[in-house]
């Protein structure tokens, strides 16, 4: 990967290392029913933008000024997208979102039946933490540093983080009037596995306590700031590019940050965000966070 | 704990201990949408005969001849029952064994509706692997023991163990027909997570290879006879004892062991694997494994 390439081709080299090594993550010798391995692929491989494992592997190397880190960063950025995809399969259950499709194609429920379909979240949770471990197992990655990566992700993307995001969101479905509200749901359902993301890249790097934080707060003001650019795509995107109808929110009576605080206001709130995002990481003293900066500029200008 | 209590003293005792430890498993300073949390300890505390944790915390004293690894093995034994705990609450789903009532009390999606029950699912199976962390940070577990742990855990309750046996009985429905199928579906849906509670607690009883395997090997066959005796009870078994119908399965055109093989020598096969069981334990040098043997004895001799 040269440094001379645009940020748009490196985001789509490392999506590229990471579908490679998603490919055969659960490994071929292990005796798994043939429908729930194939349960489990489906959704694994169903695409999507891999946002969250390219944040683990960029950390990484912004930490380490160089790609060294990025075999050992690996298993955790496939952990962290086995996670983002269970939490998917899941949110589409007819108990909860009760959605038929997902970038374009039928969902896992639709596809192996709902028991299937929640077995396969399931095991994707677990297996995330498989991979957790194999970073250690196979690469130069101390117990210590996965076992912190285990911690913060049972942290991040459980009750307290990303399930309970979702919990809120479901519970507070009729109810949510604040921002406040809105907020939290936000920040747990999206932001704390950004988080996590960088987190454990720096980890993987051999980031300082106060280089971790700051690019857990950029992952955490990043998140935010990514929520509410879906909330606007929703509102004025393009149809073709999104790959998927607009106004769903509204058709929906869902409340969004346009809603609460209007179209201007949260637009200026996803640059606020992002400016603060660069900030913190440009003060933190990383060998490397070019990628970081231009990740977070190519994001706030996505119209997808 | 006397050693000449009855061993069913003892394990009423060590129930307890873990009963205690459950209460507050989710720290209360944490922020978690209060129905989530509430759906969590729901079934976390319904009672059951925490048959699991009671061997994380015996097979550890079985390697160092005392208690004093009890407390380090506690946040295992947790970690254990809130595996088997979600896997109880995802298997009550109306899309899987459609579940109104388990232990006499509604089941939790009949309480907090089928979106949390799953959620409280997810997040009990993700803070398992939370509470094997605590063993390292809050006791003298190291970070190397506590990780393989976490790996254990993530293979014998995943697609190649517990949700892969549970995937296998779900899709098998109609089909299973032979023993091998069978036994397939009792080895990993029960089997697995009872060879990891012995071989955790073993790890953190500093046991050695050999005596690891032969927990482990100890944990399959009795899992495998504590299934059959459950087939067993369910066709002789008492009713006020069982605190449930009998005949349950024949009902349910259910395959059992009796079924295939007739009452008789699946009641033979139960002795059998418990003998086996025995005799491994007894060949592997243990410090202390009175206990298990008598746990041994103690289940194939139950009514309930």
């Amino acid at each position: 990967m040269k440094a001379s390439n645009s940020i748009k081709e490196y985001i789509a080299a490392q999506a590229e290392h990471i579908e490679a090594a998603l490919q055969c993550i659960v490994p071929s010798e292990w005796d798994v029913p043939p429908t729930l391995r194939e349960s489990m692929n489906y959704s694994t491989m169903a695409g999507g933008k891999r946002l969250r494992p390219v944040f683990v592997l960029t950390a990484a190397e912004a930490v380490t000024g160089d790609q060294s880190a990025v075999d050992a960063a690996t298993p955790i950025a496939c952990a962290v997208e086995l996670i983002h995809t269970y939490s998917l399969i899941h949110d589409d259950l007819p108990a909860m979102d009760d959605d038929d499709f997902r970038r374009g194609k039928p969902t896992n429920h639709k596809v192996y039946g709902e028991a299937i379909a929640i077995l396969a979240g399931d095991a994707l949770l677990t297996h995330a933490f498989y991979c957790v471990t194999m970073a250690a197992k196979q690469h130069q990655v101390s117990a210590e540093t996965a076992l912190s990566i285990v911690e913060d992700l049972s942290v991040l993307a459980g009750a307290p983080g990303m399930v309970g995001g979702q919990a809120a969101d479901i519970l507070g479905e009729q109810g949510v009037t604040t921002l406040a509200d809105l907020e939290y749901i936000h920040r747990h359902k999206t932001s704390d596995l950004i988080a996590f993301s960088l987190k454990a890249g720096g980890r993987i790097g051999g980031a300082n306590s106060a280089q971790l934080n700051a690019l857990e707060q950029y992952g955490r003001k990043l998140g935010l700031a990514f929520q509410i650019q879906d909330d606007i795509l929703d509102l004025i995107g393009d149809e073709q590019k999104l790959g998927k109808k607009i106004n769903s929110d509204v058709e929906q009576n869902k409340v969004t940050y346009p809603y609460l605080i209007g179209l201007d206001e949260s637009k200026a709130q996803v640059e606020r965000l992002t400016a603060e995002a660069k900030q913190l990481l440009l003060a933190a003293n990383l060998a490397q966070p070019e990628r970081l900066i231009q990740i977070a500029d190519f994001l706030m200008q996505r119209d997808h």
